[in-house]
C-alpha cells in the first residue's frame, strides 16, 4: 500500500466524476489531487480509459514534475499541474477537460461574460481566457509553459487564484482548481453550465448587459463572504 | 414522527424530481410544499446533495420565514418562498431552479414570447420576466425582496398568479408554483421546454409572429376552461 | 379480452416508444393504431402518464370519432386521427408529438428544407408546414378541422400521403403517419432528427442550397423505389 | 464457425459502439472491419436493428464488393467501403454515420475549420468536405463512385489517408477510417465532438481565427510524432 494512498483515492474518485458529469469524451480530461505538505500530487495516467482506472494506477509526481511512484506514464498535462501546485500553495486539486461549451469559448478566444447569478454564485468577474501562447513557449516545454501562461494571465488581470478557480486557455480548453480535487471537479461542471448559459443568453439578446455589481456582490457574498448563509454550517 | 410529515413527504418527492427531469446541476434548485391551513411549509435544506435527502430532513418554516422544526438550515431562498405563500393563499408548492434555457432568458432580461400551442396549453401570455431588483432591495433582505419583486411585477402586468404559474427573475433564474409541489415541478419542466423551443423558433425565423389569440384561447380553454376536455374527469 | 386487442397492443407498444426516443415530455404526445377493415382505431387515453399505460387502457374509437370501447376519455387529438384515417385509407398508424426541433419549425411557420440525404432517404420534398388555421375553424370543432387543415395542405401542394408521411401544423406541432403505428413512430423520430440537422445546417451556412434532384431521387429510390436495395428482402 | 470470425467479431463490437456513443438513430450507420491480407471485410447487414445484431450476421465481402459469405444483404454503402479498402491498403476499419453535427457541416457543404487543440490532437488540417457528386456519378454505381469521390478529394487537397482519417461527403454525411474498426469508431466520435465545438465557436465569435501552426504541430506531434508522449508506451 502506497504512502500516497490518500491522494490516489481522491484523484481516482474525482477522475471518475468526469464521465458521470458528461465533461469528457474518451480520455480527454484529467484530475490530480495534491498533498501540499509533501509536495506531491496523484494524477491520472495518460490515455488510460476511465473504465480501466483504479486508485493505485494514479501516478505520484512531485512539484517539479518528476514521477515519484508508479509504473504508468502520467497525464501529458502533468507539467501544467506541477507548475500550478508549486506556485499556488493553497490549492490541492486541478482539473483539465475539453468540455463542449467551455472549450468553444476558449476556441473563440473570448472570456465568458458574467450574465447572471449562477455565475456570481461562484466568481465575481468574467471567466478569464488567456491568449494563445507565444511560439517559443509552444516549441519549448509546452505543458510547463501552459502553467505560466495561466499564472501570468491571472497576474495581468489582478486576479487571485483563491477567488477565481477557473480559466480558459485560448484555442485550447479549460482548467479549474480548488482546495480539493472534488471541488475542482465541481468547478469544471459549474464552468460548463455557465458557458452554455452565457452562449444562449447572447443568442436571445446579443446586447444583454452584464450583471450589475450589487447583484454580483450579493450572490458571491451569500455563498462565500463572512456572513455566508448558503449550505450547512 | 413530525406532525408535518405530509408536507415533508410532498416536498421530498418533488425535490427528487428535479434531477430526474434534468432541471438542476448539483444543488442549484429547491422545492417547498405548504400547508396553507397551518401557515407552514416544508423546504429543502440548503446545499444538501439530492442523493442525501430524506423526507425528515425537510425543514419546516412558517410564512414569516422562521424555522419551526428541523436541525438543518433551510434553503437560502426560503424567504422568497415565505413571501409568496403569505401573499398568494391559493398556492401550496413553489420551485426555484437554474434550468439552462429558462435561466438564459432570465439572463437576457427577456420575457418568453408565446409562439405555439405548447405554451398556450399552459398560459395565455408571454412568460413574464421581472426586471433586476433595485440596489436597495438587493442590499436589504434580498431573498425577502425577491418575493415582492415577483408579486409587484405580476401586479404591474395585471396578471393573476392562479392563471400564470411561472416567472423569470431578471439576471437570476425562474420560479414556478402551483396548487401542489408536484404541479410546481411540472410547471418548471414545461417552462424549460417552452424556453428552449422559443429560442429555436427565433433562430429559424427571427421575425416569427406570436400565436394568434384564437389559438391561444382554444388551447388554454381545452385544458383549463369550463368545458375542458383534456385528461380524465 | 377485447376483439380489438391487436390494435390495442400495437398502439400501446408504439406509445411506449415515444418517451424512449425522447420525443415527449410528460403526456405531450399520442399514438393510434387503426384496423382499416373494421373502421376503428386504438388511441392513448388523454393525459395518462406513460408509466401508467397498459394495452387494455387504449380507447377504441371509430372513424367518426365516437368511442366504441373503453372507460377512459381518448386523447384530446382523437378527432384529428379519425379524420385522417377516414380520408387516407392506406394508413394504419398516426403519431402526434411536441418534439423539440420539429415543434420549433412549426412555431416558425416554416417548411423544413431538404438539405441532405438523411432527409431524402425518407421523402423527396421539403417537410410541409400547414399554415395556422382560420379563426372559424379554431372556434368550431378544432381537432376535427385540424385533420382537414392537414389534408387540404397536402392537396394544395399536390402531395401524396403515401409518399410524404409527415407534416408540421403551423404554430402547433408535427403529425406523422404510416402503414403501421410502429412506422409512424419511426417517422416522428426521423422528423425530429432532420429538423435538428436542418437548423444546424443553416446556422453553419445561412445560404446552404437544397439537395439537388439527382441526389434526392437516388436516395429515395434506393430505399423506396422498384429496385430498392436498402434493408433485407 | 467462419474462417472470418475475427473480423466478424471486430465489426460486431465496433457497430455496437455506435448507439452507445449516440452516433446513430435507428440503423443510420455501419462499420466494417477488414482483413487486408485476405482482401475481405465484414460489414453490418443492411437495415438490421443494432439490438438484433450478432457477430455471425456480419456479411463477408471482398474488395470488389462481392459477397463471399453470409445470407443477409450487406449495408447499402458496401461498395464505398470496398473501394476505400482496395485503394487504401493501410486501413482495416471504416465507419459511416449520419451523426448530427458532422452531418450538418456536410449538408452546409463546409469543411470544419481547425479552431482548437481538440481538433489538432487528431489532424492538422480542416476536416475536408468533398463536393456533392456529379449527376453521372450519382446515376451510375452511386456507392462505388462515392468511394472515388472521397479518394479524389483527398488527391485534390494533397492529403494522406494515413494522416487524415475522416471526411464529410457534401450533402450527405461523414465517413471515417483507421487501422482498426475500433479506431474508426473512435474517429467518428471525435469528429462529432469537434463538429459541435466548431459550430459553437463560430456562434460565440463569427470571426474566430484558426489555430496557429505552432499549436497545430505541437498538439499533433505530441500524440502522433516520433517523440509522442501521450498515452502509454
Amino acid at each position: 500500500m502506497s504512502i500516497y494512498q490518500d491522494i490516489q483515492e481522491q484523484a481516482y474518485e474525482a477522475n471518475m466524476q468526469l464521465p458521470k458529469l458528461n465533461l469528457v469524451l474518451f480520455t480527454f480530461g484529467n484530475v490530480s489531487a495534491a498533498d501540499q505538505s509533501k509536495g506531491v500530487f496523484a494524477i491520472k495516467p495518460s490515455g488510460v480509459p476511465y473504465e480501466e482506472l483504479t486508485a493505485d494506477k494514479m501516478v505520484i509526481v512531485n512539484f517539479d514534475g518528476k514521477t515519484i511512484e508508479g509504473n504508468l506514464r502520467p497525464s501529458s498535462d502533468t507539467q501544467t499541474h506541477a507548475v500550478l501546485y508549486k506556485n499556488w500553495s493553497d490549492i490541492s486539486g486541478i482539473v483539465h477537460t475539453h468540455s463542449t461549451f467551455a472549450t468553444a469559448w476558449a476556441q473563440a478566444q473570448t472570456a465568458i461574460p458574467i450574465f447572471g447569478t449562477t455565475h456570481a454564485d461562484h466568481l465575481t468577474v468574467d471567466i478569464p481566457c488567456a491568449p494563445p501562447m507565444d511560439d517559443d513557449m509552444i516549441s519549448g516545454n509546452y505543458e510547463y509553459e501552459t502553467g505560466f501562461q495561466i499564472i501570468n494571465h491571472f497576474k495581468k488581470l489582478g486576479l487571485s487564484y483563491k477567488e477565481v478557480e477557473m480559466i480558459l486557455v485560448g484555442n485550447h480548453a479549460p482548467f479549474t482548481w480548488g482546495k480539493t480535487a472534488e471541488k475542482a471537479v465541481y468547478n469544471s461542471a459549474v464552468l460548463e453550465a455557465v458557458a452554455q448559459m452565457a452562449l444562449l443568453t447572447r443568442q436571445i439578446n446579443p446586447s444583454a448587459p452584464k450583471l450589475k455589481d450589487s447583484l454580483i456582490q450579493k450572490h458571491f457574498q451569500r455563498k462565500h463572504g463572512d456572513g455566508a448563509y448558503y449550505g450547512q454550517k
